[in-house]
């Protein structure tokens, strides 16, 4: 036993509310990886880390240990500067479809790595594996290579990046040590920060379906992963968004991808077009900062040259809005779709059975919950409840109104999409309650509630 | 799966600092005890318990459900009244070993279901193998046939007493979860309560060599565990004793049976006597509350008859002090001893090593740490490290001053002892500043203080 600390010393030093050193930090995430630091050890270890918090330094180094657990991947030789985008999930959340083809048009290399759905919340691969021929599944070089011609790549992250987390989460899923803000924040970034990306935009939802119901605790949460951004490098900005109500007019997983081809084609519901130009708006200047301030080594573009200025001035007034309407990201979708085996000519597939679900009153829509809608969804075979489980590419719920809309009696409120019709009962009973109908309109939120972090300021 | 609770949502509810209900304590011990609970979702349970504590029902339906993991004893038909006695456990606590034959003296049945030792701290089954051929291990039958006719017993917890504490236990040991004081107290009122014992006695230590320093924190886990005793009908007083001093002159197995055997024959050291009839005079007293509130079941004995008020009042009035100058409470012992195998009359072993601690200076010895001298016994041979580890009948250490006493310079102030004379280096260092000498004696605290619990009004 050459160990030089002791778990228990460690647990109890949280416990009481110490700040633990970064070898104690740097130890205790090695030796659970290792195996050495036992599961309830490890456990009750995040219960005290729930309780008393880590300050910003301690998080700093327990989001490096995670790192330090893996492989870290670097794209500073690649002729384009990085950008990424995560949201902590929701209802309807297919933006990320969208936003990556539409900012690698603007020159930003977009590597996402994604995860696949669990629970109420779908996962971006979960959708696209709905588009025949598709796969998740790159090695690192496919994905440069991808990053490198398309510019944009959405892929499963390799289990080489901070497999210490994979390990941790799966502990905070069964011991009550999910809803943690620096261990949430620590998950998220550690991955992000290890597949070594230049600039990052964090989508923190905010609402019913989201993970994070409270605004304050989402804004902290936003603030939290900023401040890890900032200290560990990545031009990090968050953007706290509405999750009360799902985004756009479908959840699940080929309704879903048909949605975001609207967008790409110019169209689609403003919700989601909002939010899709409002996050390509940051990575694009977020990108240019990077730029701006540091060249791009891959082309030999140094900081502050005549060069890194122009490409950071082409990033910064591109006109976003005009290349989904002119096809141009239309275009790198395509591309991106194709280099993965997907045909993005395909027929996407439709569930066997659809039901309506009908308006019952005269009125305006004033509320829509996005949990009730999630969990139907997920009843209907849109999600699992297991990581083993198999997804329906159909399955879902398409919604014909959102809060605001006026709406008839009689009118079909939403459809359910499914394979498997015994499933209708089920997702109808989560349905129960889960709108209003009011004589006015209702006031409508933004669907941008805050924005945190550095690099606003080029915007001006 | 027909399990009528998921963990994790009970973690959750007690991490949020929500009342656990009855069903969901029954079944989080019950499935934890079957397995269903893993390890490391009971660990971070314990640490919410820890951050959040459990309110006086909580706490009481968490040691039913620990009590009913396993047997539980009833000594209901016997023709004796029954007390019990626990401490904490301290450094040279050897007050067992006196104690138990001088109550069952006065009529009371003293069924003492002991532990071995761990660490600094003596065990009390590990002192009385000192005894050539005594065996701590007897069945129940065992057990209660010599209580019937010796009065006392000290022998091993059965395996089948709180099963669940055992695991627990383990468990707590090992993720940072043992110093809280609800889960200390239904640790050590669940094997009490299964013991079967009528009226209880804790002895509640305070001080370096014990596990509560503090004195509020002390009175807090006695008050704790005299709530448990009464919710479930178990007469129960505590005392809170000092500790920061080793009690009596010994420290070590067969060193503290021979300073036992000195009180027994009406002798030894005024702090091992003193806390010996306050134990008692508490037992009995209680024991005579006992029978003057039930009666004794097994000789037909019913509350408020004049048979049970005599036998209290004989219990109440016995000079506790004159039988242990008088030689009853030795006959007791001689024959407690015999019943389990041991000669009472063989030698007591002596280690084969021997080293002396030197006064340094001429004055008053005024402070004399516990922690550092149950150190030193330890690394001596009179402890262990491991529960496998076997003991040094012989080893520990021979105090030849106690806080209070005048010394001179070349005085011997301790004696060593061990059968692995490389020990003396390392006890040596254990002991390198715990006492102090001063040219004034200190001021003296008394051995007892504080009392917490039921039957004093019957000491009027």
């Amino acid at each position: 036993m050459t160990e030089p600390f002791d778990a228990v010393d460690i647990i109890m030093a949280k416990r009481d509310g110490a700040t633990l050193t970064p070898d104690q930090i740097d130890w205790v995430i090695d030796a659970y990886t290792r195996g050495v630091v036992a599961e309830e050890q490890m456990s009750a270890l995040l219960m005290a880390v729930f309780w008393r918090g880590l300050e910003r330094p301690e998080l700093n180094r327990w989001t490096d240990a995670m790192i330090a657990s893996g492989e870290r991947l670097s794209f500073a030789d690649l002729p384009r500067p990085t950008a990424d985008k995560h949201s902590t999930g929701g209802v309807g959340d297919k933006i990320t479809l969208p936003l990556g083809p539409l900012v690698a048009t603007f020159g930003v290399a977009v590597p996402q790595l994604s995860g696949r759905g669990l629970g109420h919340t779908g996962g971006t691969l979960d959708k696209l594996e709905a588009i025949p021929g598709w796969r998740a599944e790159l090695s690192n070089a496919e994905m440069r290579a991808q990053l490198a011609s398309v510019g944009a790549v959405v892929c499963q992250a390799g289990s080489g990046l901070a497999p210490a987390d994979r390990k941790l989460y799966a502990l905070r899923d069964v011991t009550g040590t999910v809803a943690s803000i620096p261990l949430i924040a620590s998950s998220i970034m550690s991955k992000k920060i290890a597949e070594g990306t230049a600039a990052l935009v964090l989508d923190v939802k905010c609402g019913t379906g989201a993970f994070m119901t409270d605004l304050g605790r989402a804004r902290e949460l936003a603030q939290t992963m900023v401040e890890i951004g900032a200290d560990h490098g990545v031009t990090t900005v968050a953007l706290v968004t509405d999750m009360s109500t799902p985004l756009g007019l479908t959840a699940g997983n080929a309704l879903e991808v048909r949605e975001a081809l609207e967008v790409l084609a110019g169209g689609g519901p403003a919700d989601v077009v909002g939010l899709t130009l409002a996050l390509a708006r940051e990575m694009v200047v977020a990108a240019a900062a990077v730029v701006a301030a540091r060249g791009v080594p891959g082309d030999g573009i140094a900081p502050g040259s005549p060069e890194a200025d122009r490409l950071a001035g082409r990033l910064r007034e591109a006109d976003l809005a005009a290349a989904l309407k002119d096809g141009r990201a239309m275009d790198t979708w395509r591309a991106m779709i194709a280099a993965q085996g997907g045909d993005p000519a395909a027929p996407l597939p439709w569930a066997r059975h659809t039901d309506e679900v009908v308006c019952p009153a005269d009125g305006y829509l004033t509320r829509l919950d996005a949990l009730q809608v999630g969990v139907a969804a997920w009843r209907l075979g849109a999600g699992r409840s297991r990581r083993t489980d198999a997804v329906q590419a159909g399955a879902g719920v398409q919604l014909h109104a959102k809060p605001g809309d006026q709406v008839r009696a009689g009118q079909p409120l939403m459809t359910l999409h499914t394979d498997t019709p015994d499933a209708f009962a089920r997702a109808r009973a989560a349905l129960e309650g889960a709108w209003s109908i009011g004589a006015a309109p209702p006031a409508i939120t933004p669907v941008t509630l805050d924005r945190l972090g550095a690099p606003a300021q080029l915007l001006a």
